[in-house]
């Protein structure tokens, strides 16, 4: 029997405090500031406010009319709409691979393409598929601020190339070379063309020596081209002298990387409609190393229905098929059977009339750049944005571009984006103004700004 | 001058050969089985086979008739689907905290509603917006194959329950303090009551005894709850035993955590649909720390759709908010405007028909289930899951379940789901039938899985 004496009440000893719960430090990347300048418009607008929104990528036009019939046709049915194969269904699949043979003149095999959710979930499986934690990632800076966000909450390490106007705004070998040296070196680099926010493309030789630096040094090339098909062929070095040097170059990298059959500047075979508009240049007309991305959002206008897509490398196939399995499993599903219409010849016409339109926007914001005084303007040779500093004046009277945008949204209700979304270190400098909207909504809001920086 | 000898043609150093590239170490989580059967019955039937999908979560039934005819006008308008608001529209945030009133009795701000892109988004947002790499977190095996995987991808540590048949293949405190003292202290824990696949559920007062026990540890609970309103009140714990127990256990977490008004048993005020029904128990009834997410996809029928939400602990709301608007931008608009339409009368009616069809399905498995020779079944209370041995006879003859479901789907043309997805230890001994797509299609099932055994 135990003797030692037992206490009648022992006291209990107390659970030491619990952690305070709260946010993981991976989730504080700073909110991307035209989704909540979005919702200020959404609040403004149920308040009955008329606001003009120029601070959106959202085309104004919609969907072309065969894409939207499918899909009220579908839902007209009432069929039961359920989980697609993972990464989308073939006859999707297959359309966009023929998208590639029609613009590009590239033989894509439809196994490597993957409908996406957007391509917001083309990013998210993509960086999870080819990036570590720690991995360095390169970017030009201004961006898309949404690669800088989903990287660092990934753990990825953002390296920011100061790509000014010097090099219009996008990466080169040399900024790259630099960055190695500061920075170490680099897993991947993200290219944009057309560019959000400055609306630059890289030339075809630039894709070119970029994919083959890319190549050479075991860098994944993240290749944005949501934005292709939006483009003015105006621009230094993009248009007519850049179409000039298409077949010598293409010619150089014939091929190579499994591109089969076609040339890679597509004259040979494709439909009529590259022969005069130059679409932008795809990454796997150089190699299929790279991950490209791209999206129903932009010139075929269809932001809200979130459906995009990739072309996976081959060595990320698996990866991106079995994350994307767990991660999204599977992205919406009328929207896949309704964009099957977007490839037909009467939905690509809608969606260059609607191009012309952005094309007309944007000349009015051109024209109107002096009345603005707005200065430092980027060359916008395709998207549909407007990247500008909106001049000593009003960087004097408001301080940032932060506090121009809040007072030009509540006093003259036109909503901008200002260019802290895109460039960390010279963003309160420079506002975004994108002219997808359309040339009325354009042309009220330059009316409108003019007044409110007169009053 | 420089006098040193150059050589005419200096040796050109080599470029280091570039390291290769492929996928990350992060993105070699396990293929989610599921979807991987669900691409093989898509090409099975697009070969023309007749095959019976008793494999995904997939409501036969279709969305409730308002929701369609909702989602037909809105595409029929040509109307253009630009991004909403990152956490959705207000009328569906609305419509959703409404729910909770209905249903639970529970007020709910709908500033706390997350729309998301399906359950799918919610567990990605939430899980960056909660929990640094690292960071342990628990999940009953077995579980959810997704919730591991989105964990691992994220550099999480996935801390299994050993949760078998004697607790009812749910978490307990008991678990919990083991996997403590083995692993150290936990971060979060996922709770799915309905449980996928097992099907069983959370008592009232385990929901009670779980939060409690998150809460006087700083772990963050995330309850999955996306199978309410899909319940049999049958099983031991769960209907009117549990009922009767109710008051007494909401009385004493009455009006904590900002839970306002209501009673939490949710009868007095709520619409009479609760009278006789358990729709599952909410996590919010006793913490409003705890992550609800739950979808449109199941008692409503939209898997396809990809829409879903998340109930927002306060500390976390501004950093899921500021993650989803890089993360995903929106939720699909479509499905949002449409979705609105899920709460009137009309559409729960429809989806509780579509529970008494799910009802008439599981019963026929549970009399079918000595034909079948299926052992070790878990209860089935909710959710249209129906996880069980084969039995020793299949076992014997194809020595795994992966093996036994692969034979039964290329001969016999029935798809279910091996216990791999689900259960890392014990999953080669288990199969999961979905009775999701109806007393027909189970019917038939039964008998080429009877025919197909016997061979």
């Amino acid at each position: 029997m135990m003797s030692s004496p037992q206490p009648d009440h022992q006291p209990t000893i107390p659970l030491p405090p619990a952690p305070p719960l709260g946010p993981s430090s991976r989730s504080q990347v700073p909110a991307f500031q035209v989704m909540t300048i979005l919702g200020r418009v959404a609040e403004l607008r149920a308040a009955g406010v008329d606001v003009v929104s120029l601070c959106a990528g959202e085309p104004g036009g919609g969907a072309p009319a065969g894409v939207s019939a499918r899909a009220a046709e579908l839902h007209a049915s009432g069929r039961a709409l359920n989980y697609t194969p993972t990464l989308g269904i073939e006859e999707l699949r297959t359309a966009i691979a023929g998208h590639y043979a029609r613009w590009y003149g590239v033989d894509v095999d439809p196994a490597r393409v993957a409908v996406t959710t957007g391509s917001s979930g083309a990013f998210m499986a993509g960086f999870l598929a080819a990036f570590n934690p720690g991995d360095r990632v390169a970017m030009a800076r201004p961006g898309y601020a949404a690669y800088r966000n989903i990287l660092a909450a990934l753990g990825c390490q953002v390296v920011e190339l100061d790509a000014g106007p010097a090099v219009r705004f996008q990466p080169t070998p040399a900024l790259l070379e630099e960055a190695e040296s500061v920075h170490g070196p680099l897993a991947g680099l993200i290219l944009a063309s057309p560019n959000n926010p400055t609306g630059t493309m890289a030339t075809r030789a630039e894709m070119a020596e970029l994919a083959a630096w890319c190549r050479e040094r075991g860098v994944r090339l993240v290749s944005d081209e949501i934005y292709h098909g939006i483009t003015y062929g105006s621009s230094d070095g993009i248009g007519a002298a850049d179409r000039a040097d298409t077949a010598e170059t293409a010619d150089a990298f014939d091929g190579i990387d499994g591109i089969d059959g076609a040339d890679a500047d597509g004259a040979a075979g494709a439909p009529g409609d590259r022969a005069g508009v130059e679409r932008g240049v795809c990454a796997w007309e150089y190699s299929t190393e790279a991950m490209v991305i791209s999206s129903f959002s932009k010139y075929w206008g269809m932001p809200g229905w979130r459906i995009g897509w990739m072309l996976m490398p081959e060595d990320l196939a698996p990866a991106i098929g079995g994350l994307s399995g767990s991660v999204s499993l599977c992205p919406p599903a009328p929207a896949q059977y309704a964009a099957v219409e977007a490839f037909s010849e009467e939905s690509y016409a809608a969606c260059d009339a609607q191009v012309a339109g952005f094309a007309r926007a944007r000349a009015l914001v051109l024209e109107n750049q002096a009345r603005l005084g707005w200065t430092d303007a980027a060359p916008a040779d395709g998207a549909f944005y407007f990247w500008a500093k909106p001049g000593e004046a009003m960087l004097a009277r408001y301080g940032t571009s932060t506090a121009y945008c809040e007072a030009l949204l509540e006093q003259a209700h036109v909503a901008l984006t200002p260019g802290t979304d895109f460039d960390t270190a010279h963003g309160e400098d420079y506002v975004r103004l994108s002219f997808a909207a359309g040339y009325d909504a354009v042309a009220e809001a330059i009316e409108r700004i003019v007044a409110f920086q007169r009053g």
